[in-house]
């Protein structure tokens, strides 16, 4: 299986951290220590989880090693959705007019980059397709609360696109050595630390402890699970791409594992947390810096629990 | 790929055709002719989509043929969310407690369980499940708008577990002989025809009349497709389970095919619209009255859109 084309998408408006500065009552130290961001986007008040989904696709159409039309799997990835029922992956086929595909929309919170691969992993495996699309779009600003002093300065927007195949088309796709996922639901305070309940209490980060704890533990193990399971030791990564939450924790992370700063690939600091796409926006922002036969461990953790990494080869 | 067990969960409350006469000022006739709902049942307020799902899984304990901590992946299905982070299938990983396993929740709308059944044969097919627990829970009423003329009467709550295995674990087992999905998200008026936007427009049945024919069309389609693929004809079928949109929907799409009325099993006129729930309570209610070798397909339609059918032999 392989990553063939990583594209995305970023809102243009940038909130600034003197915005919660005012509207919480907080200095920009406070801000910076708790989370390490600076800045974060804002969808547009015409945008939403569909159109984002939908530009982060647009954007990977150029330069794309086969035709479209063969793309004969959509998968979807969200917890913020716009339409529960038209979803991600359905405004996506509707944007590219594919007709007769599997298509859905998957949530496991911010992990759903590893949920998304391994579903589209299964329908290869299963012969049932080829060539995936898999769109991780979150639209964090629709449903969080800003003057929610635990969790409100946290949230970005963004979208992004994972052109995956079954063959490698050029020696430029990524090949996906392993993927590692766990739901974690039965864990800690995993019902109730960070929910979205659309039609009850909304969105919150409750127990933010609970959370960094688990996302720290969790992280780090899985990475050296998934490492583990294929011959490899953390001296042989490369890069690790964590699920963008807080600087804190990925440095936490790497720092557990032994990794030096500059390999984790951080991008909270501009975008804020972007949800199950910020994993995948990181990949496409530092596509450039890859070399061949690079070792990369995308590692993610969702909030209901649930954990994963994907191992990557250049 | 074997369904082991089917079970189940419908809330206590009914409401029933004179609730909606008073509220929208239409007769029983009118509601009766439209979509052939007497009554539907509706989740109490301290329950939602997790609590209703838990249920469903809970009343499959008993008379398992495995030890549920056998369970390898669990797959929620749902459109109607109580919380897309602590989602349906974490919801009952929790009440399970069994850790470490993949968990993710998908939604399709009401075509959700044929999507489903589709992901945790890929699972099978990837060598990384042979035990999947498949919940689908609906509660329509915590987002419809019950004084909507449009669809308002439609919705019920209700929900069901499907238990899969890889292998058979006694004759009893119901094999599934093939899964066909497609997404529709680009045909007709799919984007707009139902919605649920939670932060948005909230859930809404538009335009009705597109609703009605493409089901009408898909549902007969997918059916006779899944049928001759396996080297079937219509004749060949004893009983036809369709997603439970609108009586007039089954009996159209009944008639097409030339299937006698009584071979299409239908609980809508009790339940309403339990969503993607709704064709697998099916499953459970009639299952008594199934024989060995009666050929079984299950045809759903989402309205996002999306289709699929699932071929059972028991």
């Amino acid at each position: 299986m392989y990553i063939t084309r990583v594209s995305a998408y970023i809102p243009e408006k940038i909130i600034d951290n003197a915005h919660f500065e005012k509207l919480m009552d907080v200095s920009e130290e406070w801000l910076l220590s708790r989370t390490g961001i600076r800045e974060r986007r804002k969808a547009a008040s015409h945008e939403n989880t569909n159109t984002m989904g939908i530009r982060a696709v647009a954007a990977g159409l150029d330069q794309l090693p086969f035709d479209v039309s063969e793309v004969d799997l959509i998968i979807g990835g969200t917890y913020t959705p716009y339409d529960t029922i038209h979803t991600l992956g359905h405004a996506v086929q509707n944007f590219l007019n594919i007709s007769d595909i599997p298509v859905l929309s998957l949530s496991s919170a911010c992990s759903s980059f590893a949920n998304a691969l391994e579903v589209a992993e299964g329908y290869f495996a299963s012969g049932k397709a080829r060539r995936a699309l898999v769109v991780l779009a979150d639209h964090n600003t629709a449903y969080s609360d800003e003057t929610d002093k635990q969790g409100g300065h946290l949230w970005g927007d963004g979208a992004s696109a994972l052109w995956i195949s079954q063959e490698a088309h050029t020696d430029q796709d990524w090949k996906v050595l392993d993927i590692l996922t766990g739901g974690a639901g039965n864990i800690g305070k995993a019902s109730e630390s960070v929910f979205l309940r659309p039609a009850h209490e909304g969105f919150q980060m409750a127990q933010g402890r609970d959370v960094f704890q688990n996302a720290c533990l969790y992280m780090a193990q899985v990475t050296q699970k998934i490492l583990a399971k294929n011959g490899f030791q953390v001296q042989d990564l490369d890069y690790f791409v964590p699920h963008q939450a807080n600087l804190r924790i990925t440095r936490h992370v790497a720092q557990s594992l032994g990794l030096e700063e500059n390999q984790a690939l951080s991008n909270i600091q501009y975008l804020g947390n972007t949800g199950c796409a910020g994993c995948s926006i990181a990949l496409w922002e530092n596509q450039s810096r890859f070399q061949a036969q690079d070792l990369i461990a995308v590692t993610v953790f969702g909030g209901g629990y649930s954990y994963g990494s994907v191992l990557i080869q250049v």
